[in-house]
This record gives C-alpha cells, sequence and structure tokens, in this order.
C-alpha cells in the first residue's frame, strides 16, 4: 500500500498511529485470504476489539514509499488472538524495515461482553499457529 | 481548540481534511448549547449525514495554534439544513481567518432513509435562521 | 482501494472527510501516470495546496468495499488547477456512485508564496484538457 | 476533551488509534505546562519521535464523552524519554479508566540523527522524577 499524504505529518514523515492502521489492513487481508471477511465474522455477531498494543519503531516511513505488512498469528486463546507484524518501506526497490508490533484482540458479542471465538475460526487460527511452529 | 501535532502534513501546516473536523465540532457545540446534544438526536432515531461540503481555505494552520470556529444556520429546509462556517487561527495573540465554509446535513432515520426534522428541532432552527437575519 | 475500518464511524458508513483523503490519492495516481510523482514536485521547490472544495454525497462507502476514483482535470489557470472526481464503490460486484467533488489546488513556492506552476506540467495539464474536451 | 465523532468506528466506540492521539495532546500540554511549548523545542533541532508504544484498552470511550489524560514521566534517559499516561472518560458524571499506556520518545536532531535531550530539559525531567518518586 502507498504512504498517503494526509499520513505525512511536520517532520516529513508518517504519524505514527497511522502503522496501526496499516497493521490492520494487513490483518484484515490476512484473515480474508485464509478464513472470511472479517465484515462477515462481525455480522454473525462476533466483533474483535483491540485490547492491547505493542509496537517499536525502527525508521520512518515517508510520502509515496510501498509499504508491505507481513503478518502471522503470534498467539490464540479462547477468547483472544494475538497477531504479530513486520513492516517495512520500499523506496528506489530498497526495502528497510519500519517496525514490528503485536495487536491482541478480544472476541466480544453485540452487547459488547467478552465472549469465546466461533470455533471454526478458533480451529483454523490453531492450525495456522501449529504450522508456523513446526 | 489547540491543533494537534497528528493533524499536520509535511508541508508543515494543518492537512485540509481536518478543517472539515473541527466544523463539525463547531456545530456539535453550538446544536448543544441551544438545543440539545446531538448524541440524544441519534438516539431519538435522527442521523444528520453530510450531503455536501464547500470550503475555501485562506490561509494555513498550524502546529499549537488555537483555532475558533464560528458556526451559524445558513439555510433551513423541512428534511436538510445548512451551516455556516468561519475558521480563524490565533498564535502570539493574532486571530487570521483561515477559512469558509457551508455544510448541508440531511436527516435520515436509523435504516438510512430520508425523513423530516423532528419538529421541535426544525421549530428552533427556524426561529434562530429568524433572529439572525433580522 | 479498499475501505478500512478506520475510515468508518458510529453511523455504520465511512466517515466523510475520508472521501476527500481518496480523492487526493486518486489525483496522485493519475499525475504519476502521466506527468511524474508529485513527491519530485514538492523537490522542485512546487508545492500544491488546497484552495477549495465542493464534494456532493450521493450514497455511502461501508467497510470493506472497494473504492474506485476517477479523477479528470476540470480547469487549468497559471496559478491553479482544478481536478474533478466521481466515486464509486463496488460491493458484491454492483457498482454505485457515492460521491462527485471537484478540489482546486494552488501553486506555491518552498516559502508558501503563491507561484505559477512549472512550465513542463502547465503544458502538459493543458493539452489532457484539450484531449478531454475534443 | 470531547470524543469527536470523526473518532468513532462503527462498532460505536472510539477508534483505537485515537487514543495514542490524546496521549500525545495530554504530553503536550504537560510539557507545556512545566516546561516550554513542544513546538519551540522543535525550532531549537531537537524533534522527539516516538519510538515505542505500549496500550492496553480497559473500556471503549464513546461519542460526545469527555476524556481526561493523566500525564507522568516514567523514565528518563540521556537520549530517550517515556510517558506514562491513564486515561479516563466521562459520561453523565460517572468517570471510568478505559486504557494506561506508556509511550517511548527518542532526541533527534534535524537531519533524523539520535542526539541527546537538551540539557534544560533533561534536567527538569529528571527533577520531575524525582518528585514523583519521593
Amino acid at each position: 500500500m502507498r504512504v498517503r499524504y494526509a499520513e505525512t505529518d511536520q517532520m516529513g514523515v508518517v504519524y505514527h498511529t497511522h502503522y496501526l492502521v496499516w497493521c490492520e489492513v494487513g490483518r484484515t487481508d490476512y484473515i480474508r485470504e485464509w478464513a472470511m471477511p472479517y465484515a462477515r465474522l462481525e455480522q454473525e455477531g462476533c466483533v474483535l476489539a483491540v485490547a492491547e498494543v505493542n509496537i517499536r519503531y525502527l525508521a520512518a516511513a515517508r510520502y509515496d514509499d510501498l509499504v508491505h505488512v507481513t503478518t502471522w498469528i503470534e498467539r490464540v486463546q479462547s477468547r483472544a488472538i494475538t497477531f504479530g507484524y513486520s513492516l517495512a518501506s520500499e523506496r528506489d526497490c530498497t526495502q528497510q524495515r519500519i517496525a514490528t508490533a503485536t495487536i491482541k484482540l478480544i472476541a466480544l458479542d453485540g452487547a459488547g461482553a467478552p465472549r469465546t471465538l466461533p470455533d471454526h475460526l478458533l480451529r483454523r487460527f490453531r492450525e495456522e499457529v501449529d504450522t508456523n511452529t513446526n
């Protein structure tokens, strides 16, 4: 995805919270590819709310850079899932790592109360983690 | 309201769409003061959706400036209301006009279909316009 | 471009100012394709600042929709250029027009003073308008 | 500070990255009150760039809530400073804690290279930490 002018700040670099929006785009694409669109998950009465964010900034992204987000599942619990991210920016064909992050999401029902993740999703998430660690 | 770092872009000035967010803060304060909190209006099944925006930028706002929004009602229709705005920024005790705008809002019900504005609101909006033009 | 979760508001639709960010992405792609990256223009000491925005909202875009932006040049002046935009969103393979807009940009030098557009750009912009109107 | 409509998402609550923007507003006010405006610090050739963010979300903030940010200095190093934050939202006169966070900032010079914090700032930051821990 290409860095938008709206995402820069007066330091001439990307304002730090936009990295987290990119993580979300990465996560959404990731879930869509091997499971289901996140929009459908919400229609099933399960929203994933951000419970914890840890991010380390390594270098600055700049306007018009291409940003690449690598997303993986770090940990699965019955009511929560933690994603890991590695962000890189590309400029003149050279890539640079700009951040690493983990974001923990908890499952909520329509009323905002904690619930367990839908079984089919839980099963797929766990398979995914097993595949990655073997 | 003070300009936030997050609102600047790499030109060193405020990114243009934030002026419209400030207009909304001005409008919300305006409605709250003489009528009712906008949040309650939504609970009554009436949302005001932005239908048209016209804004002219006169000067740049900068980080840490104080922004003043003057809001008035420009026109009232049974299903729509148009607000007028004048924005000024203050720095070192001197004020400068930075933009003028009009934003037309249409009333929608919970399902997103056009509806007329609640009577009590319509009456108050019209009184307000009469007061301003006399 | 796909609608991001961060771009929605509590009405369940996209918050109105993001349409203008998409217009900018459309404009940037447009300039890149037939002329030069906008980033290089800034390095040449010419920034394009938004001077006027007019946008009419026709329908709501929603999370996960695909947004298509059509960009064209509406008018060229020696110190200003006005772009026209048509925005459509796509969901389940049907497209819907969601907004039309015009955005006028003025050319500024590094110090923020008005200047004329670089000759090579002015020439290309004008050719483009002629092509469109013939 | 009052929650803006632009800050909500389609879950009907505030989108998570805005909490970090509020932290920044809290930090800016904090530095302004007992030391100097951050804008002046940047003019002196010292920018504070976000190097690490850790935030835990405890409850959701909603549109029109009043948000209170408590800011303190968690740790001072010669080239970095870590702020701690506690965020609460207020609605109908009852307050609720909505998040706790730490944000580590590193000092950069105009060219983006790491530098030590200006002496006068370092001294004041350290006094502040001593006062808090005694």
